[in-house]
């Protein structure tokens, strides 16, 4: 039940049998990937077995599902295509930002699809801007655009430019780009945001999260590593690990993607997403015991947690809540007057599991305390005698550089607060967060992890503002 | 994940406060029903402050949230509305069958929403054409209509000519009946389907389940009866329980709408669909127990039978799958081509949750087979050592006269095969029903219950040939 | 540049030739009759190959432009179809009050198409309403379609039930009907609108006018008389001409179909539109001649009279004005601010024809007289010496009840004003209308008309009050 | 009549008085200029109120019409504005390439618009790309805007940098730039394209057309001299005309301009296009007579030059069409097969009109020949005794390379064809073009004009390949 944004998801396909289309993959993929962005979305194709180096996009506002016609997918032909998923944290959420990126330059056409956050991105593109760049869109990718072309100039091939592109870059990146022949994933060297590949039949897929694999039918293969950077071409599957620099403390793998972004049926890194939030609720079982009758989650994203919790604790696990599906996002809110106050459309209580029962309700954080103050409230309403919050994260502390939305210090509850002071402001009868020594050993103890959100330290130095929007202020 | 329908979903409300809007009321309302219908949807209003008789309406096909704007429910003045989700069991699915249907005759207007099925439509419907009526839509809705406004003509009051009306009609009907300045709740004598009075500051409410109240902030007052005709006038609410003529015993609910249709946070007679679904669940644990190490629903609809059986029976409950809510109703199906055979868009399996594990499966019923049978197979690819199906009704061998879309007796699985046969094709370790005989108590076992899809005896006479449709044929 | 609506266009089709799929001619047909009305428009087909009584419709708001798609109009299976475009002249603009009426009765199934309007329809209404009859829409085609319904089930044959109820029917009416085997035009017996006959290999054809023959290439063959019915059945075409029973002179053709609603390029009871326009000119011209320059059109409708004013006076003519085509529908008018005052999108000068010359301006018609106001200034402006208005009707003055949108009396520059304040109003250098002794010689002097609007001496006696919209306050 | 495509239109305007939004002015200014492209539209505005550099912007496929909602135009806040409509004669018809182009750069946000064809566009841009840059369209305007933004940031403003940019570019080009605080207007020193500056209270507006200031209730106040470039700012208009660097007769105005493209109630470069069409139909009198009843233009374009014959000859001028205004961008094309070849939807003969007379037919130019085919067809079956067909222009032999949309040589029915021949095939009883010593005297004689499509010669070197969709095919 976070508020908190994901950026984006990015998937790539290159079918070595060129007379399959492989846009309605792409389809089913970032349908997998919608809960990483959902403001836009588009798709571009290359046919490798037509004239060279044309490349088709569609791409649209709002949800995959909104924006292609089976028409249009069947317009897209070609065997090679990548695709993005969008939640805008640098750069406006318009058209012109929609991604992939699609661009001719020197050397031909290039589609990119990017998932992070550059923290040199201002720095990076006043340089270029200053040499006679013109920037039509406000997105980082843009700027990682120019690099790969610019180096593509100086030197043998699309990869090798990626490659020196990629390092000039500081910050969260995972990239899918495609030439007219080739596809390339690749991770910035600390891993912050997750890539996999994988394999059906005749065809790699690149990915943010395996779901997308198991969406489409295929097979993990392995993640690409932070750094790597893998390339697909007409023979075959290439791997240049030159940029894999960094000691795996130093890495700082998005711990955040474990607990609340990423879908928990996804491995990232190896690591079940579900396993982890499993853990999460398990310690908080350990470290914050309470009397109780019932776990329940807060849907979707407490739900492991609050099994796991459940499990450890012995207390029964259960639903209290319905969830309305039918509420899109062209929904009409409740105005803020006294008659639509009491509205209630998108969460209902199923009372009967609640009544009269102590409950322990575990979510995946707390950001400003609107929606757990009104939760509360509303298991309390329907009968239930205590109300026991968990929290399968650290509170957050600090601003995110890489690639999530986390609303300024002052938003968030739990800057300048005590833990206590949170409980008494979302009325819970008791409140306790997930200790951010727990963190590492969500996921086995060994993967070197970013927790800046919580702690502000952060796995790279970072810049003193937050650099979010400033481009559109400029 | 049952694939029958329901038929549809009926609100009112009438604030006795002129100057309140009730448009929006609706909207909620009607959005907290939309699991009983998503074919067509609409909202009639009219403002007994204004000049008489203006009925103003906006109907729509698909989801209430794809047809209403901002500006639409503004436009839409007035303190009485009736609205309407469908789903068509009789009458083709085109805008000309929407509802409410809006009429003008010699008393006025009326707007008329309506949720069942009537047995002796094509009768009535042969009456009043050669009478010289004529029929612009093909639902039943439009024969009610028809009674309700010759009745009219003859007697004192709206009400009055509804309950005449009734008189003639054998069927399931809950309906909601709008005049410039009344509106009028009434469900059949034998109550098949669901209808509740609530109440919210001056204006009464009427819906199909307690869900929608609860959604706009309404409180329950009590389920109208079986037979009973509920006025609300300017001057406050009148019962009128003359047709309340059936004893307990013969009166048929229909009890799919606890095991499958009715939202779970929903009440109805006075039951928890909630409660009735755990009971089914625990009556499955005790009469086909299994030694397994997790239950799971399929979702959603399995999700408190399962919770039922894992009480009951001790195993741990959790969940077994990933529900992907951003596939909408625009969705574009994989093709059955080999290459698209994979594609699992909406549902994924958590691995981790069922890898090496005796899962117990819970379900609400089996219709044609195909879909359990993809469920397991994903289930057992995930790697659960024995998967054992638990189904929380009992088998579907007849067709539903009263508002629900059974397919024809030669789709049914479980139509001249055993039930060892069925466990053979959809790959189960092991499959067992609830039995007939545990219906009654789902729900306290003394309301009079309809089971005639189980059993093939109906509460009154049915006729020969399945209704549905026929008119579409003439 | 009238601003007076037409109410509608009807259209029918029979093709003998079961294969043929007439709804795209229907399309077609419908697109040449647009200018009779653009709120909203519907096909509804039948196949006679097919199963009985089986009617497909489509019916919508807008332009027939907007509202069918290809794959809409190869839905519509059948060699027999009715269509309509409508301008709603009672009855409000809604969807509901689309047509054609599709209904289903004791006998099978019609489609209705009508235009014209009835003088007693609410008296008729009014009668059915107490028979119990229910009315869904506000238009008057629905108290035909009763009508027709009622008779059918007492006679022999869908043609001599529309006779039966012809005779009931008062006023203006041009009707198609189709039943699944048939198709049916008919005429009211004073001829107010027009009806063709024609054909088109093996397809019989009706329409509101003859161009919408030439655009499908279909041949004319005759009008519909006055009070005749013509019947096409799979065994050919039958005339009932027993209703024929009014005298010429009794009749009442719309003289302003000649000189504004219908399309130049239509013959009506034989008589070129084209021609009545022309000699309006002339007579203009003989009558109120004037000394100028140039002789121009208010476009488009007063182009084919200032031809004739050109022709009969010797004065050149030429065109004063560019017409934006591209301003459509969904334009956004400019404000009335003092910014957008001078904002003129839809007609703009053309200086160079008009500097400094003497203009006489024809238009058909001045209704409220603001158009013709700013079109004068807009001449001056533009450099125009003096400006001559002649108008190729007499005054406004009295209501229309038989099927044409004329404002209240109050509205209407002539009522209570001369000729002369008339000009002062519009700053015309000189103004003259057409004498009303004129119209009968516009089609050859032999047909009887209806001039009632510019006399207030109607073919029938018209009821006190004027009905439109009057079923809307009830 | 031509199926010549024009290839864009531009607006621009800058309001001195902050407080005023200018969206709405843009929208109907290019309304005003749609004829000149009807594939992609934009709006791009600046509030030199608000934050510095914000620029805001839509835009869309299709129609001014159909893309801009109030709502949408009332979010366009700002006093300064570019607003563009498109045909695409380079770069392929897409989202990306509609214009305005809006970019960032080192100094901030520029909006261009672009009416024209570079010819040096390929070589400049393969020099931009070869040093880095990247492209996202395949407009020539990306290359202009490059070369701006890199001159910009080597001198002291963007007008400047505008003029160096311009001194690269070989072609075509009327350009309208808007920086946050400025509005720059330019026209290639050629003057292929116009550009006209005109005032309204405090507000200065460029327009490709004079009709755009009619429009919006502007005054015109002059044309952009060929070369010059025109700067709105704060303080007001300044000039530099450092580039008018060609003597007049070196210029290349488009002569189609006159004959075709423009409306017929602009003015270009002080010269009435009325009255030039005028002129062509009386030259084509004097040195093409024949003996006829009736002179008719083609609609619409073919109007003016018809008046002109009939003014000069004494012929008399009428109308032999009616054009149906209805038939909209959506309209569904009759099939070719035989059923719908007669179907004639967009234009009907006046039969009337034409019957037994020897009609004079004028068109502004004959390209492929398949409409002047059809076109004397109808007149000839209509009943004409005669068709004698006259052309406003020579006869299209050679590509033009400088904004136009001529088919290639092999597609143009008077390529290797005698006049005598093309007669035969349009089927016409007499034909004639006007001279190409004629052209010049058209506009007065005295401005240098380009014939190049009707001689070959073109004001500069033209390339050996047409470049037309080059692009697209890399």
């Amino acid at each position: 039940m976070s508020n908190l944004h994901e950026e984006c998801g990015v998937f790539g396909i290159y079918d070595l049998d060129e007379s399959q289309d492989v846009a309605s993959s792409v389809y089913y993929g970032l349908l997998a990937l919608q809960h990483r962005g959902q403001e836009s979305c588009g798709i571009a194709v290359s046919d490798t077995s037509g004239p060279k180096g044309r490349v088709k996009a569609i791409k649209g506002m709002g949800l995959v599902n909104e924006n292609f016609s089976r028409e249009q997918l069947e317009s897209l032909k070609g065997n090679i295509a990548v695709g993005h998923v969008r939640y805008s944290t640098a750069g406006a959420s318009t058209r012109e930002n929609a991604q992939p990126l699609v661009l001719n330059y020197a050397k031909g056409t290039l589609a990119l699809a990017h998932n992070g956050n550059l923290i040199n991105a201002l720095e990076l593109r006043h340089e270029l801007e200053v040499s006679g760049c013109i920037f039509q869109t406000t997105i980082d990718t843009e700027v990682i655009a120019y690099h790969i072309a610019r180096e593509r100039v100086k030197c043998g091939s699309v990869e090798e430019a990626v490659g020196r592109a990629a390092d000039k870059l500081k910050g969260a990146f995972s990239l899918v780009v495609m030439s007219p022949r080739k596809l390339i994933g690749m991770r910035d060297p600390w891993g912050f945001r997750p890539l996999v590949l994988g394999k059906r039949d005749n065809a790699y897929v690149f990915a943010s999260e395996t779901c997308a694999l198991d969406t489409i039918g295929a097979t993990y293969i392995r993640d690409v590593e932070p750094g790597e950077i893998v390339t697909v071409t007409r023979k075959g599957v290439f791997s240049d690990k030159s940029r894999c620099n960094k000691s795996e403390k130093e890495r700082g793998r998005c711990i955040f993607e474990y607990i609340y972004f990423a879908r928990t049926d996804s491995y990232i890194d190896g690591v079940s997403v579900y396993n982890a939030r499993i853990k999460a609720g398990r310690f908080l079982a350990q470290d914050s015991p309470v009397d109780a009758d019932l776990v329940c989650g807060v849907p979707q994203s407490g739900n492991a947690a609050a099994l796991g919790f459940a499990m450890e604790s012995g207390i029964p696990y259960g639903s209290a809540f319905y969830k309305n599906s039918y509420v899109g996002r062209t929904f009409i809110s409740p105005k803020q007057s006294q008659r639509e106050k009491g509205v209630q459309v998108k969460l209902n209580v199923l009372r009967e599991a609640v009544r009269g029962k102590r409950v322990v309700l575990v979510d995946d954080s707390i950001v400003r305390g609107t929606t757990s103050d009104r939760i509360v409230s509303m298991i309390r309403e329907a009968g239930a005698k205590e109300v026991h919050m968990r929290i399968s994260s650290p509170p957050f502390l600090w601003p995110c550089y890489f690639g999530t939305d986390v609303p300024e210090r002052h938003q968030l509850i739990a800057y300048n607060r005590s833990v206590e002071e949170i409980r008494q402001i979302i009325g819970a009868d008791s409140l306790a967060y997930l200790g951010i020594d727990r963190l590492p050993d969500l996921i086995g103890g060994k993967l070197g992890i970013c927790n800046g959100c919580f702690t502000g330290n952060y796995p790279m130095k970072t810049p003193d503002i937050n650099i979010h929007n400033v481009l559109e202020e400029e």
